[in-house]
């Protein structure tokens, strides 16, 4: 996508102020020559930035405004190791919020919506950033936090809460909970604003169906800002992102190369006004593409996939990049087979050979079947997998799709 | 305490528009002229607000402004049965932090310290308030919610924290904690501030020493804003209150009658520019006196003592008013008492007695120590006890003030 004057005039004005004080990107662009950056092509050949990198700078490495303009730190788990530590100017704080405030707009919640937030608070940029957005809007929030399903149902009752944020897996918690105790009549829900992960259509269909809402997936991550940069529209499919505020590439994950639009990368990002801790070219590690062309709702905001996966559940088997959603979208179109299955991919005599075991109903014709599954996996991602059907039941079950997919080759 | 010019007119105001609209108070101050409310007396003739009447009013029966002004609510424990649904605006958000800031500045914390905040987020007024009021003040927040004693140590730590926001009891944990594990001289905490609660001088003198830190005791209430509605001076010893946002009267906790300056009673509040949820005459529960005179820091704001206890820890005995807490300061101030007792209130022969139960150190003289226990009962609290002297470790181990009180009259 090309690069907007806009965007290239805050970037400039950036990387110059970054490149002139002692912090964490003077040493990354060492030897870097801002005003030779004169286009979106010398730009691309800026080193990309990693979350090693932001690990390193632990713990206020990242930091590159004064400490008295800092007002609040955020930091991303650090279930694999030391955390990475955001650092926030007030700036970056109402910037969030304005952000988070147009996700609402686009979804069409306005501040007569109860919206009640279930995400946590704290070190994770979650259920403040829930909160501060949906205060900007003027709507009435309902600040849960996480847990304690009897208070979030007594609360969504009593509150006639209009809007539920949350994580799919507690939204569909909820979801069955409502059902369980007959008590859908009185749950006034419309909308479900929910923390964008790689979750499939079915879960989606459930959760909807269940709570008798529209969904839509908001985008983000702590170390820029958090969730509030892109949401779906009322068009859904696919997710509008703030361009005024990131500038969003995406690259082949394994060669750093910019693709073109509408093909699968990995999301860069590079932030446009975010003061405490500007990000150059950030991996996100997040698997999405360009959506090209203009969006039936009419918003000028460019826009990206339902996120496909993370770069680390891809598997390459034959030059084809495949991702474990890639896989539950397909099985999800072919009758008879069930939302269960796993993949082996293997080195025989050789050739890489990928197996897909797949659960199928009772009854079905298991030869149509297995034809069926390979033309469609041919057809869709491009490769043909050696397909096994499996009873109801047979394969282990996991809630993540990358324990789904086995590389034995190495 | 006189009223103020501008305390009247913000009061008149208030009431003006809460009688002129449907609301709770346009019912409660059913057949009350507010044009006939010339002067303090008259104020004082009007009904209290209580607790009670604020359940009652579940859900939202206390909201006095259009749904679209109003952007949060908080509640109150529901612990003894419904909950108390408080509504604000975003006057009343920016107003609260407005307030807290001040407390902090009070407590002369700055943009340069970094404010680790361990109270819980969500329904409840802590969390939050302790951040936005950080925020306000330009000081860097360090975000944590309440738990996770590893986590809480290496932020502490690695972020450098100046400031600790605690409960008292999670403040004591931690300093045990750090005291245990040895790390005291990478702590750089500088102050302590604290969820006012009755906690006794010891507990303070113990978390104060073992942090190394001044604390400062904040008080607040969900139903008023949240904790920031007062705060120690650095001269210490008693809160000053924010007469500006809050009018507060001192009362009779039996006849409800305004006592002066001085004297002991409980705390009943008018907010002054409230929005979502505006009270009049407030019945708080917690025991205090107004601070006659100037505070020697030359702050203009009046002074509440430190909180006496509850309302419904009071026991009355031939009279007199007594509270745990002034047992407590006494046994203190005796050598040979520990601070474990017990009070048991009988009606024998057609009177009241009082007998204290006090642990003793071993090789007192017990019957000096009781006399003089005796003759500091009588003059500090108006009231002559029997006083039973017993070992170490005799009476049951308590937290709660209010369970060492047993009144076996009824
Ligand atoms: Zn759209
Ligand atoms: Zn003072």
């Amino acid at each position: 996508m090309k690069m907007k004057e806009s965007q290239f005039l805050l970037i400039k004005e950036q990387l110059k102020k970054l490149t002139s004080k002692e912090c964490f990107y003077k040493q990354k662009l060492e030897g870097v020559n801002v005003d030779q950056i004169q286009s979106q092509e010398d730009f691309e050949k800026l080193p990309f930035t990693w979350k090693g990198d932001l690990r390193e700078a632990y713990p206020l490495g990242l930091m590159t405004e004064p400490e008295e303009k800092i007002v609040r730190i955020h930091s991303s788990s650090g279930t694999t190791g030391t955390p990475v530590i955001i650092p926030y100017t007030q700036q970056d704080v109402d910037d969030w919020a304005f952000m988070f405030k147009r996700c609402y707009e686009m979804a069409g919640i306005t501040n007569m919506d109860r919206i009640q937030i279930t995400p946590g608070y704290g070190l994770w940029t979650a259920g403040i950033g829930f909160q501060l957005g949906a205060e900007r809007l003027g709507a009435m929030t309902v600040p849960m936090g996480p847990g304690n399903t009897d208070k979030q149902l007594r609360m969504m009752m009593d509150m006639k809460s209009t809007v539920l944020c949350a994580t799919s897996s507690y939204a569909l918690l909820l979801a069955e909970e409502i059902a369980k105790r007959g008590i859908g009549d009185k749950i006034c829900l419309k909308k479900g604003v929910i923390g964008s992960e790689r979750w499939g259509d079915k879960m989606r269909q459930r959760i909807a169906n269940e709570l008798g809402v529209d969904l839509y997936d908001i985008y983000g991550l702590t170390e820029v800002y958090g969730p509030g940069i892109a949401i779906n529209c009322q068009a859904q499919g696919a997710m509008h992102y703030w361009d005024d505020f990131i500038y969003l590439e995406i690259v082949d994950p394994k060669t750093g190369e910019v693709l073109p639009d509408g093909e699968v990368g990995e999301i860069v990002i590079t932030t446009l006004r975010k003061q405490g801790a500007p990000l150059i070219r950030y991996r996100t590690h997040d698997l999405s593409r360009i959506v090209p062309g203009e969006c039936p709702c009419g918003s000028p905001f460019p826009r990206i996939d339902t996120l496909i996966g993370r770069t680390d559940d891809m598997v390459k088997v034959k030059g084809v990049n495949i991702f474990p959603s890639q896989i539950e979208e397909l099985l999800t179109v072919i009758n008879g087979a069930s939302s269960e299955y796993q993949v082996m991919v293997d080195h025989l005599m050789g050739k890489d050979v990928l197996t897909l075991f797949v659960e199928t109903v009772p009854g079905v014709n298991r030869y149509a079947l297995e034809i069926e599954i390979q033309t469609q996996f041919k057809g869709r991602i491009g490769l043909t997998p050696v397909v096994k059907l499996v009873d109801m039941g047979e394969l282990p079950r996991s809630e993540k799709k990358s324990t789904r997919v086995f590389d034995n080759r190495y």
